[in-house]
């Protein structure tokens, strides 16, 4: 079986990393030749995929095409359809979640809990919510936001003109969502099979700094009762969106009573790193298995606690070929680089997962790898 | 940092999956452009090793070089080493091992206990052998054997000549070795550093079928006293061949008291398969981490219990491409297909590794997953 996916990021290289073992061959469509996944992938078509030719022959190479990133035209993915190959997550679950307004209203019909948001069209639309739900409100970009680039929380009037210039850049479409106080921000990755087969893996906690993933716990340090509302509402969620293959679905926990569905991925997520060493079948083998139509693995974990922390780039810049040899030091912490070329500020340049009998143990085995990998070069001495 | 290794084989490509998540790129030297490793490489040189424009090609793109296979003439070693490349194991810790009259003497002047042997070179010189030692006794290939290719048990003098016209065609140096009736078969697989480090895994017993290894069950059903012995005993082999990188070590455990040491193989090796899954560290991640002088990563179990099952080939042709489906619907069941494209009698296509609180429950799950997996390609209905 081939799987074609566009897009040659991290979790297109660990799709490929679990694809191997199930000698699923892979092609990976990207613009660059160099990139993490294409290096590693037996096939690999370079190009842009708005492109016809280039589409049609990655196409020609695809018995299934599944996406790495959920910024994929809609039209991309009608388009492979309409030739024949199978595409999963489709372009109809990718429609429902593209445009966050879109996913909420999908919500909304489906009786899921959600945050009060609405669309605006101008600052004064804005203003006029903030009279009905007052402040703080969260603007943010109905496509195309990831990592906190895409959205801002407004705690007052003062900060929209801003925010509305820096989001609403080019005519881009904004909403605005009340903002949620939450006790804690947690995670359940559901995977899906073309029959309609679920399984979901356990709810984790996830840390942002700065709107970027910094930590997973898994599992939540919370109730059975609270987890098992946490995974009913997700795998409510993927079911609204008819969605095949792994989903990521981000919740805010409340209170133990009350959990809003916040967003969902249609694909493998960060907040599911952990499930490769922590977990029988990982999110990535699981979302293969899943859209090819194969037997789901099971998702249990085979430790009691694992927690991820991400490796993010503080500068701009080559990374530091030895980056990691101080951090191979600190035994239980399993290191993951993606072979970037770059290092940006906030950029995802690798992850560490620990296992343990404690979440805190675990924590403490991660951050104290994660505090050893050094990305910048050092200065020569002189 | 980019490592060679000479072979294409499923060891090489478990070696690269490893590879993959540390960004060390890798070189695959091999003889078809398609093999399972040197197609996920993300470089590959096509060609002969004992061809020395081949081999240039192949040594100016690696910093180290390593094998997956212990059959690479000593010579293209020392030439690699000659050329200023790193070369781990050395071409003198091979030249130990790879004639195993030689392993055998190198283990004797360290001190390490093994079976009574002897250089034979006619069929008279086993019969003297056979005077001393009585029968049964092993006669062996010195060099290129490997899962029961390369020996035969001889019960009594009227195996010889058939089993000597076998053996020892092209004039190929034999030698005979007492049969040893242990009890069990243990193996370990001990990672050496540069700097001499060494860690060790949990001793394992291996089950052979047809001189084959059939399964694997982690840690070994020995008493601690036993497992130290026979974990001991593996570093000293390490350290007597002065190895740099895994080590498979081969063990008879001929009474809980007695161990001897049978073979050692200078490369990762089956017996550690399960160490994918079972260990913090698994035996590719710490082979590479010790041919590139990094430390070492923890080498113990996560899971108090695993098993791994090979499934091997019984009859000629392609593999069925359906061949793994039913076994995937076998929860906790972690299945490896290498990607060779034909089958054959006993060779070795993939394996299963179950990990659980007990070696019954783990060696059920995986037995069942093999017995599921169908290398045959259905006939079609008549």
């Amino acid at each position: 079986m081939r799987v074609g996916i566009p897009g040659g990021g991290q979790l297109a290289q660990m799709l490929i990393q679990a694809a191997i073992s199930l000698d699923i061959e892979t092609v990976i469509l990207e613009n660059s030749p160099d990139s993490p996944a294409g290096r590693i992938s037996r096939r690999q078509v370079i190009g842009d995929w708005r492109n016809a030719a280039t589409l049609a022959a990655f196409a020609e190479q695809c018995d299934v095409v599944t996406l790495e990133s959920e910024f994929v035209d809609e039209d991309i993915l009608r388009k492979l359809e309409a030739r024949g190959v199978a595409v999963y997550p489709t372009a109809s679950t990718l429609a429902a979640i593209q445009d966050k307004l879109v996913q909420k209203q999908t919500f909304e019909k489906a009786g899921l809990p959600v945050a009060a948001y609405r669309a605006v069209e101008t600052p004064r639309d804005v203003r006029s919510v903030a009279q009905e739900m007052d402040w703080p409100l969260l603007l943010k970009a109905r496509r195309n936001g990831y990592d906190g680039y895409g959205n801002a929380t407004l705690h007052g009037v003062e900060q929209l003109a801003k925010a509305w210039a820096h989001l609403g850049q080019n005519g881009r479409q904004l909403m605005v969502e009340d903002y949620v106080a939450f006790e804690r921000e947690l995670a359940v990755m559901i995977v899906r099979g073309r029959d309609g087969q679920v399984r979901s893996y356990p709810v984790v906690e996830t840390i942002q700094r700065n709107h970027i993933c910094h930590m997973v716990r898994a599992p939540a340090p919370i109730s059975s009762h609270t987890a098992r509302r946490a995974r009913d509402l997700a795998i409510r969620a993927v079911e609204a969106v008819d969605g095949v293959g792994a989903f990521g679905v981000e919740l805010f926990m409340v209170t133990k009573d009350l959990i809003l569905l916040n967003e969902i991925a249609p694909r493998v997520h960060n907040s599911g790193h952990y499930t490769i060493e922590a977990c029988v079948t990982s999110q990535f083998e699981n979302h293969l298995r899943a859209v090819l139509g194969w037997p789901l693995g099971a998702t249990n974990m085979i430790t009691p606690a694992a927690v991820m922390i991400n490796v993010l780039g503080a500068h701009h810049g080559p990374p530091n070929p030895d980056a990691l040899k101080a951090a191979l030091d600190v035994d239980g912490a399993n290191i993951h680089l993606y072979g970037k070329r770059h290092v940006r500020p906030g950029r995802k340049m690798g992850h560490v997962t620990a296992l343990a009998y404690e979440l805190s143990t675990a924590e403490e085995i991660a951050r104290a790898a994660v505090d050893l990998v050094d990305l910048r070069i050092p200065e020569p001495d002189g």
